[in-house]
């Protein structure tokens, strides 16, 4: 049994306690740590099988009985805690992106040289079993050799306009996904990036200094093209697709939606819209990839993502956000 | 060139004087002969390139010139016209049923005895795109032994209550296209039918002696069963759909709309309804059975849907209306 | 805190304790009885959350802290045991079919009066994301007036020629849950039933006297009909559809599948099959019906499968064994 | 009647004078004109109403009784075919494009001036039922305001290379029909072009000084972003798809297919591969745009794409050209 320490209990903190309590029968929770602990916090902690909450993370850190440490909280706090965690020789799963600055990253990386505890990212979207099926196809030879991947995230509604003014902007928010997500399908890395940002959903991310709608079209090692666009607001709910495009065909995955009910009437033929939360769209995922996390803890065997894959897609979204702003191709090899 | 007599200048007529115009170009209109000849149908003429209007069809049968005759007249005077025409040496088209009384029936084939005109009764639908691909993958062994055929139609709305009169009723007038379906996709006669009807529709229908609504199961001679559902309206439109279902799998086809475009929004994914109107949805496999026709007779071989084909879809309309109304089990044997 | 006792450790008694374990936070699982109980079983129940195991049910109907019982065990003891289960006050909830007899389910119908405990009946599929989104729509008026029910339910294989044997028949092993779901979203009881069955997927189970194919017809009290097809066998995996078609459209539910992927290639444009085994197909469906069967214990409100929903299946299927060898229709006051 | 002269007899013209003789009952061809006039030009024209076949379209353009001409010759050609056919008082249906250069394309629209002659650029996709749907549901309001337009255009196997080689290349040749496209759908001009191409369907195609896969971002006078891939190879069939993305939602189109069959087995769900040829994708959409050409010379209103559209669609293509070449993004103003 695993020895789980959760550090901040906000919203992805309480969905990872609840997938280690409900689907990962080899792991525990064993405290949970929030500085802004609160009634509700406790309660969903009793609820959940976790064994205590307490205030301060150095508690987890220095209990010997824990293995592993899932880092929830605030991006800023991520390089921090992670480095005081593999020096405590805890076993860390750190929340997406590790950091916006790539040098805070190098540090966690250096961190983990000679260390022999894991380090895992939290890029969800590659557990999910859309995704997985649309790399698994490609994998097994079906659509041939890559040629083009396209990629298409849209959020249901903008975040609030105070978290975007210390979001990082969209390429390092939001896109980072997509990023990792490009790399993970493609199985190669850009060597080149260009990026097209508008402000059409709300002027008030404008003139926050970010955009809320974005066109990046990357130039692969391999060759092979990227297209990923993202919009901040899809009337219709959370869109994510994919499509991998080769030689032989494409494969393709569309959203999943509450149910396969189709109305036929007067209207036209109408199936449901896709899942409107993130939560419930990348449920099984985010339980996966906790699933995933303690195995490899347990079997001393390789995180599904590693530090390295947390630093390229940060590397990417820095060379996103310049190509946006300097109105230029960016090489990769500028970063 | 084969030279063509149109006899009624109605709805289908036209409907076959434009395909032979405009899509079979080994066949020419000659002569249309209509009882009722009006202006509407000699302007119509004019414009889809038929040589001259009458009001006699015995000018067709008449005229030596002329290979072959479509018979577009009501359902009472197909039988009459058929065995003048065959009589007079002329290959025919006749819309179905030939006739609702299975003794009419009787005299057609029986003039055809010894004749060497080619005869063909227009179930249109054996030549409709998605049906044909339904017989052809099971044809081609995608689906294996055939288990069980499922066949659903549904008018956009009913006829006009002085036709339902006329009707035969909707075993006869509606249900008898799928029943000449069922032949044709599973290549074998029915033993036996249960039919189940009801006034869901109008009420009107059912104080025509009629019923709306209705649900047929067969018995096949090779065992596999065949479910059969009518209604005689539906909200959405013209709905045609078939499924063969065999030891390998099944395939099914649905409905063709007027075009592929799909609406998401905060109602949902809308594709477009069904086309509407049937002439829309069987317009190619209008021109495509007349084709068939034309070069039957061009090439002196067998009409793709023949005298049999016409009585048999009548037997097993007579049988469906039987059990529906003595409320058993009909053998084909007792028709 | 519900305490629960199971009788019966194999598979469905096991994806229950699962669904308890993992979902259903205000129940717990004390006891767990098989008469068979092995390593096995011991070793499931450790790994989730049950109290300890026993090979008598009784030391759970005598044990005062257990408050319902979910009784797992083979058909003919669901009798015999929800009487006593009901007798020692605890709340029930049996496998369907309660019992192939109608004058046993009476007995505990009997058992049940003047008493306060809850029983359900398990028609899992009722809970099912997609056939409730179906009976939704329709009651939201989006249909209008019902006119025709069609189910189609195909078992990816079928089951060993042992439990045909014992199994009652299809129409009481396997289309009971598709006459439930008839009830279920007709809304209103069936008045006839007209039954057609074959073999023609496995010679042996005609000789146990049983068919593999069927298909029935039901007119229910609102005039509407009902088509429900059955299969053993579908290549294609575990086929479950419905559709309510009525005077305003038609609202109708797919499958699910393991993934939206989609594959262009040569062959065509490919999807997923349908999900192959059943407890994946209802895994939610399973934990939905247990979480409302102990939220109906712990807040005494109905249960949202009663007794009677289990002997009115039952009827329907004796009507539909019965049609089927008399081969005529069968009046439910017959039964 | 409208007098029709085609000048081309190759497929194109052939198509043309197909619609004409088959669909477009108030135009005839008179003449068609074809420099290399063999055996099998002269049998198509007979079968398809053309009134004669000459060498010199002179003839044509010195024909009084003439009151249209199709130019259906190479791209060289068409710039000064069309300024002889204005001047000799013809109205002219050019096939794309109008000219690679645009000052040639200036003469043409020099000609125009004070000329009562119609001119129409072939531009046939803006006819297409799916396109036409999707601009539809805009024009409605349906996605409320355009923020971003995706277009995917995939041929099905690559020309030969000997084309390849005289095309112009590939935004002048093949994304000059989804530059047409954009426009359409955007109802508005791009102000900035950028190009991303590859080679990666065949190297003959890079040494042809060419790119085979091509990415590009646009963005539109109203802030709106754009992105169009092309791809010279599918190894599915002919992929032609567009997407208009809003604050009310998004309408995308597919494709058309031979046929709604789908298989269920072993192997998925598998619906039929996009039509393979442009001819068929296109057919109705031939025939509509050289309809309503018909029209605007019958009724004397603007043709639905005119000569500006023309130009635009080569401005378009030359930046995008300029763009890939220099590997930065060209204002449409350097043009």
């Amino acid at each position: 049994m695993i020895e789980v320490g959760i550090i901040g209990g906000g919203r992805i903190g309480q969905v990872h306690a609840t997938s280690i309590f409900t689907r990962v029968p080899n792991a525990h929770v064993k405290t949970l740590a929030d500085e802004y602990l609160n009634e509700n916090i406790e309660k969903f902690a009793a609820a959940n099988g976790v064994g205590q909450c307490v205030k301060d993370y150095h508690e987890i850190l220095n209990d010997p009985e824990i293995d592993a440490v899932l880092i929830c909280t605030p991006t800023p706090t991520h390089t921090p805690i992670s480095i005081e965690a593999i020096e405590a020789g805890k076993n860390v799963f750190c929340e997406k992106p590790i950091d916006h600055e790539i040098e805070n990253i190098n540090k966690v990386i250096e961190a983990l040289k000679g260390s022999k505890v894991k380090y895992q990212v939290g890029f969800n979207r590659r557990f999910d079993h859309n995704f997985k099926a649309v790399k698994q196809a490609s994998k097994d030879g079906k659509v041939g050799k890559t040629e083009m991947i396209t990629i298409q995230s849209r959020d249901p509604e903008p975040p609030p306009i105070d978290y975007v003014k210390i979001s990082g902007g969209i390429f390092l928010d939001m896109m980072i996904h997509d990023f990792d997500m490009a790399r993970f399908l493609a199985d190669c890395e850009p060597v080149e990036v260009y990026a097209e940002g508008a402000v059409l959903v709300d002027k008030a991310i404008g003139e926050a200094g970010d955009v809320d709608t974005a066109l990046v079209t990357m130039r692969m090692e391999d060759g092979s093209l990227v297209s990923i666009s993202n919009s901040r607001r899809a009337a219709y709910g959370y869109d994510q697709q994919a499509e991998i495009f080769g030689s032989k065909g494409a494969v393709k995955c569309g959203n999943d939606a509450s149910s396969q009910a189709v109305l036929s009437d007067e209207n036209g033929v109408t199936a449901e819209k896709p899942l409107f939360f993130f939560l419930e769209r990348y449920m099984d995922a985010y339980a996966d990839e906790i699933k995933q996390f303690i195995d490899a803890v347990e079997n001393d065997t390789d995180t599904p993502v590693n530090v390295m894959d947390g630093l390229e897609a940060v590397r990417i979204g820095i060379a996103a956000t310049k190509s946006c702003k300097e109105h230029r191709p960016v090489k990769m090899s500028e970063i």
